[in-house]
Parts: C-alpha cells; structure tokens; sequence
C-alpha cells in the first residue's frame, strides 16, 4: 500500500512560487501540498485556492499561525490578529490544518514559563475563530533546540496537555525531526490517538551543521521514520506524510529532481 | 553566601594542560576543579592526584566515562574496559563522581530503543567496580540535539528512570545547557532529590551556531541559571556549580582572563 505524499512548499522555496508548486505535484504525481503563507499570498489566497482545487490536490496544512510570544501586550495582540488572517486563509484554502510554531522566549527574556503561558493565552484566544471556521488548529512541538528563537512547544506531551486544556478539536503536527529522539515518544503517541492533525518527515543528519537549515532527505539519516509513522498508523493516522525539508543543499537542486525523490523515499519509509 | 566555583577543565582546554588549571585555580580562588580523562592521563594520575591534594581542590567531578554504544558486541566489552579504568582514576583523585555520557546511536544504526538498552546494560555492568571503589556514578542526561552522535540519554526523567532502576547510588549529572528546555524540568528536579552529584554551568546562546562547539559564559544566554539551581538547592544540592565551556570563542581567550569572568558570573547566578 502506498500512502498519500504531500509537498510543503518550503521544501522547494528558492525556486519555485506556490503555482509551481501545485503543477509541480500534478506533473510528479504528488497528491498532497501544505503551502507556506508567504508563497500563498504572493499568489493570492483566491487564485491558489482554485488552482489547487482544479488540480485535485489535497491541502494537508496551511504553514503556519502560532509565534504568540512577544516582550508586550501589543506585539501579542499583533500575534493574536495575525493568527486570525491565518485561520481565514486555512479555510479559504480548505487545509486539513493550521500548523501551529509557537514562538520561542521573548527578545532580553529567560522567563520561560511565562513564554508558555503566553502561548496558551494565544491559543485560547484564536480558538473561537478557528472553530467558527472549521479549521483545526495542529499544535507542532519542535525540537528543544529551537527552544529559545523558535517554540517553547518543545514537546509531544506538553503540547497534548495544550490539546487536553484547550478541547477535543484541536490536534498535534507531528514531524520525525522534532520528536524523534524523545525517550517518551511510544507513550506520547499513543496518549495522540485521535489528534494527529499532520505528520511531516525529513531526517537528522549526522553531522547537523546548522540548528535549523540542515535536514536531510528521509532516509539519509537517523531517524526511524517508518517506526514513527507506524505509531500514527496506531494513533489513528490514516497514513501518508509530508515532506517538509529546510535544506541550504537541497534548496539549491532544481525541484524537478527533488520531487522525485522525495517521491521515492516517501515509498521506502511511509 | 557564595556557593562553591568548580573549574570544567574543557573551558580552557586549547591553552592549559591539568597542572596549568590547578595552579590557575589557586592563583584565581576557585575551590574546585573537575578533569577531563585526557588531561588528566596526559599529567599522570598520580601526580594529579598530588598536586590537587596540595592545592586543597575539590575535585567535583571527572570528565567523563559513558560511551556505552557500539555497533558490535568488541566494541561495547572495549567501552565496559575503558569505563573500568574511568572509576580507578576517578577514585585516585578523589573525585566526587564520575559523568557519564552515555553515547549516540551506533554508526549506521536507526534502532534507538537499541542504544538506549546499550547504555543500561552497559551502566548495569560497571556498576559493581563503581560500588567497591565509592565512585558516584552520574549520570548526565545530554541536549536532544545530541541524541544522534553522542547521548541517547536526552532529559532529566529518561535519567532518573535509569537510576532507579540501578540503585540508590547513583546519581545524575545536572548541566543547564542540556535540561534548560525540558516542560517537565521543575517535576523531574523535585524528583531528583539526593540524586544530583553534579551541576554544570555555561548558557544558551542567540543564535547557537554549532551544536557542540557555541556555549556561552552564564549570562551571556537565555537559560534561568539562577532558577535552575535553586531547583537543585531544593533537590538536596549543596549548592555551586561546575562551569563547562565548550566554545571556539572561550577557547581562543586567555585564561588568566576567563577565570575572573567565570568567577563574577558564577557569583551573580550561583
């Protein structure tokens, strides 16, 4: 059995716009896109919307809302506004999801905890909206290498406490290269059943040169990425995943040959 | 009150061989030092030994057994061998325990449960050499970002979890830059309570560009040093802390000018 792919567009940023994209997966077979919210207003939410609807692709997620920490009450409630435009655009594209990067400590911060609570006063705050626009909310925890610049989520448990305090709606994104090495991750993702919203693959290398533009193609490195989707699969998942690769190497490659071989790892680990 | 100041013999490890730290730690009024393995073989253990004796140092840690994972069944006798002599030399110098990094994945290998069980076994296996010679055994859970190359052994919990399973004496190895992320940080330190034999400082830069090699002077980062080791202070430690800089900034400074920063830094955070 061969489960549904998805490109998410930052994977091939530097080269192509979002429809590029979306012939690019036409042309490749891809089923799945997940656009970033750059490329999809540059091309107009309306005019993405329909081409990805004429092209038959499924909208696995909308990248992404979230970054609610800020040093003041302005710049949170700027957050909070923003995340709304986000869920609008979610909707208009028909996405599975609105993926959810919280925000990192607050510039001159070490308050950790505080940045937590803002994140969770962010989150109950857009709920409203999202669920009047039927898009789920995928909280994602990254890598607790990203702790500081990037998302105080750094966790598959903490953000399912997030899910069990906000509601039976909300859900996690789950990407292999955040939670891959979490001693707690069989029992975290079985506590998931029924809120993985999104599962996205790439892969740790070794070495990683760079916190954040390093990863690898699934399959160049460590990360039992069949292991985990197997877990979805348990939770609920109903199969597939997609690539989301922040690669300086891969960026440079002319996506005409990278989908293909994203199409081909997808095949051996998902 | 000032808590004690323990030199991390890495921090200065590109210009001071170990005769250099014990004589720079007298000359600044730094009470404590922990060796690392190569530098301490590289004087001789004996006359380390001495020379610490003479100098009235505390030896609060040495640096570092562990290494536990290997592809093949030689190469984790040879790592059970190389920690047998870690426990010799870190009784010789009276150290108050030996750190253990546990390792990372071995070459080639996806199977981390597998590693993870490495590491067990191999800790179940030095333990009765550890007990005869009263060399403390802690056990220092290491950054997620490290998981791959160096330590499966990832946060606080995963660590305590190994304690217990091992026995009431053996104990962890608390270092800020690894354990500053953790959501669950203040319920596993509660939960470390006469377990902490050691506690390393240094900080979290922004941006952190290497993975290994970038820490920074404690304020110079985000983590809640002060926090942290109040946590410990809770937990049953002391009180101090080991300051442990690996950083190609640091490395590149003058001792005699480091030790003084070290000094201030430890007194506004300690």
């Amino acid at each position: 059995m061969n489960f549904p792919l998805s490109l998410n567009t930052i994977t091939v940023k530097q080269r192509w716009g979002l429809a590029e994209c979306i012939e690019g997966c036409a042309r490749h077979g891809i089923s799945g896109i997940s656009p970033w919210r750059d490329v999809l207003q540059a091309m107009g939410v309306e005019a993405a919307a329909r081409q990805i609807r004429e092209a038959g692709l499924t909208v696995t997620g909308l990248c992404r809302g979230g970054m609610f920490t800020a040093a003041d009450a302005a710049g949170r409630a700027a957050a909070i506004e923003d995340n709304r435009r986000a869920i609008g655009e979610a909707a208009a594209i028909g996405a599975r999801c609105l993926v959810m990067v919280c925000g990192g400590l607050p510039p001159g911060s070490r308050d950790l905890p505080g940045a937590r609570r803002m994140v969770e006063d962010g989150l109950h705050a857009i709920l409203p909206e999202a669920r009047a626009a039927g898009v789920t909310l995928a909280l994602e925890p990254l890598h607790p290498m990203t702790c500081a610049d990037r998302s105080v989520l750094s966790t598959l448990g903490q953000a399912l406490d997030l899910c069990e305090a906000l509601g039976q709606d909300v859900g996690v994104a789950v990407d292999v290269y955040h939670v891959w090495w979490d001693p707690d991750l069989r029992r975290q993702m079985q506590r998931a059943r029924g809120r993985v919203a999104a599962f996205h693959t790439c892969d740790w290398l070794v070495p990683t040169t760079d916190t954040v533009f390093d990863r690898g193609l699934p399959g160049d490195g460590v990360i039992d990425i069949a292991g985990i989707h197997g877990m979805a699969l348990e939770a609920g998942w109903p199969g597939g995943a997609e690539v989301e690769i922040l690669s300086h190497r891969w960026w440079a490659q002319d996506p005409d040959e990278v989908l293909p071989l994203l199409k081909e790892r997808h095949q051996a680990f998902c």
